[in-house]
C-alpha cells in the first residue's frame, strides 16, 4: 500500500461542495471517480477539510490509500485527463502510511473576494461578491484585527455546527485592494482580498466573519464591535453570512515532520 | 436625436462572436435586445470592430441613435439588469452626432493569453491558451517585433477576408510573464500576455500572428522568420490560426477631437 499525497484546485460553482452527500455532485466524488477510472479501486480519498458548496480552492490537500504502481509522477496528468475542466490536480507525492490530510494540518488561509468596483466583472464574476455601495475599508481591516488570537467563535459559526468546542485560532489575517481593473476616473473602489490563517475554522466561520465586516464596512456597526459580537458567543450577534462564491481555500500548511 | 457612446465587457465564450448573423446568438444580439427592452426601440448599433466566436473584450465600444430621453448616468445599470451576467456596459456618454465607433477608432490593442504552467488553471482557462510545452520566450519576442511597422498582412489574414488593401500599421506590441501562479520548483513557466496595437486589424489577424509566434517558441521556425512570412503576401507561410478563447480586445482608442 502507498500513501498518496495530491493537491487540487477546483472552481466550485457548479458543485455541491467538497464532501460526498447523498444526491450530491461533489468534488470527492468527481475525484473518486478519477481514481476509479484509472486505477480500478473504490476508494475514499481524505481532504483537508470540506468546502461549502459554491466555494473555491487553491491546492485542497487531500490523500488515499491505494494498490496502484502507477508512478508517482504520472498521477496528475492521469487523473486531470479523467476529470472536468473545472477540477485540476496539480500536485501528487508519496508521503509515510501515518500522513493524513486533515489531522495533520497546522495553518489553513481562506481568501474571501469583494468587487467594489460599480459594474460586476464578467471574467471574475464567479468567485467576487459584487458589493458596489462604497465600504470604509480601514475601518474593516480594524474589525478584522479583532478575530486575530484563540477565541471560542460561537458567534461566527453555523448554528448547526455540530463540534464540541468552539474555540479556534486565528494567527494573522490581512487585506489589500486590487484597484488594477478600477475604471480612470470613477468611484470604483477596487477588488478587495482577505485572507484569513487559522489553526482551523468552524463552518461557516469565514463567511459570517465577511457577513459581519461587510456590516462594518457599510457603517451599520462600528469595528471594535466585532469584539463584543466575538464574546456575545452568540451567532444572532454577528453579521449574516457571506455569499459562497467569494470564499476560496488558499493555502494549507503541514508541519515539516508529516510530509 | 442622441448618440450615446458606450463601452461593454463580455466574456465571450457561449456567443457566436460580436456582430449579429443569422441564427447566430451574439454580443450585438443581446445589447440590441436589451436597449430594446429599455426604449421600445429597434435600433441597431456601431461597434469599434467585430470579434470572432469565442473572443472576450474588455471595453469594446459601441454607439447608437436614440431618441430616448433617459438620463446618461442611468443608461449603465439599466442596460446591465437586462443583459445576461457574462455581458457588462461599463460607461456610458452623449457624443456629437457625427461620430462613429469604427470609423473614429485610432488604436485599437489587443491582448493573447498563453497559460504555459504545466497544467491548466480552472478559474482562467476560458480565457487562456493552455500550452505546456516549454517556449522560448525571448524569441517569442524577437519575432513579434517584426510586425511592427506598415505592412502588407497578407499572410496573417483569413483567406476569407474580403478587405481590398491588407496594408495595416501595427504600433506597438509587448509581452510579459506573470509567474504569480507558478508552483514553487516547478518547471511552470507563467502566462505569457502579448499586447498587439495597430490602427486596424484583419480578420484572424491577431490569432494568426499568435498561431506563428507559438510555432517560434516551439523552435519550429525561428525568429527571423516572421520578416519572411510577412514578405510573403500568402496565408500559407504563417503558422496556424491560435484558439479564439485566448484572445481579447482589450482597449480601443480614439482622437481627441472625436469624443
Amino acid at each position: 500500500m502507498r500513501n498518496l499525497f495530491m493537491k487540487v484546485n477546483y472552481d466550485g460553482t457548479h458543485y455541491d461542495g467538497f464532501q460526498t452527500q447523498p444526491k450530491g455532485n461533489t468534488i470527492q466524488d468527481q475525484l473518486e471517480k478519477a481514481i476509479h477510472h484509472l486505477t480500478g479501486e473504490g476508494l475514499k480519498i481524505t481532504a483537508s477539510g470540506r468546502t461549502d458548496a459554491g466555494v473555491h480552492a487553491y491546492g485542497q490537500p487531500f490523500n488515499f490509500l491505494t494498490s496502484s504502481r502507477i508512478p508517482i509522477e504520472r498521477w496528475c496528468l492521469a487523473l486531470n485527463t479523467r476529470l472536468p475542466q473545472d477540477i485540476v490536480v496539480t500536485e501528487a507525492c508519496e508521503v509515510p502510511l501515518s500522513f493524513h490530510s486533515r489531522r495533520g494540518a497546522k495553518r489553513k488561509t481562506y481568501r474571501y473576494l469583494i468587487n467594489g468596483n460599480r459594474f460586476p466583472d464578467p471574467f471574475q464574476r464567479r468567485w467576487q461578491y459584487h458589493h458596489p455601495v462604497a465600504l470604509n475599508i480601514p475601518a474593516m481591516e480594524q474589525g478584522l484585527a479583532h478575530v486575530i488570537g484563540t477565541h471560542d467563535f460561537t458567534s461566527f459559526a453555523s448554528r448547526r455546527s455540530t463540534k464540541t468546542s468552539h474555540v479556534r485560532t486565528i494567527f494573522e489575517t490581512h487585506m489589500e485592494v486590487d484597484r488594477s481593473m478600477c475604471r480612470p476616473g470613477s468611484s470604483d473602489q477596487g477588488v478587495i482580498h482577505t485572507y484569513i490563517t487559522g489553526s482551523g475554522f468552524l463552518q461557516h466561520m469565514v463567511r459570517i466573519i465577511m457577513g459581519t465586516l461587510i456590516n462594518v464596512g457599510e457603517g451599520k456597526c462600528q469595528a471594535d464591535d466585532v469584539a463584543h459580537i466575538l464574546a456575545a458567543c452568540d451567532r444572532a450577534a454577528a453579521g449574516p453570512t457571506a455569499i459562497a462564491k467569494g470564499l476560496a481555500l488558499w493555502n494549507v500548511e503541514y508541519g515539516e515532520t508529516e510530509k
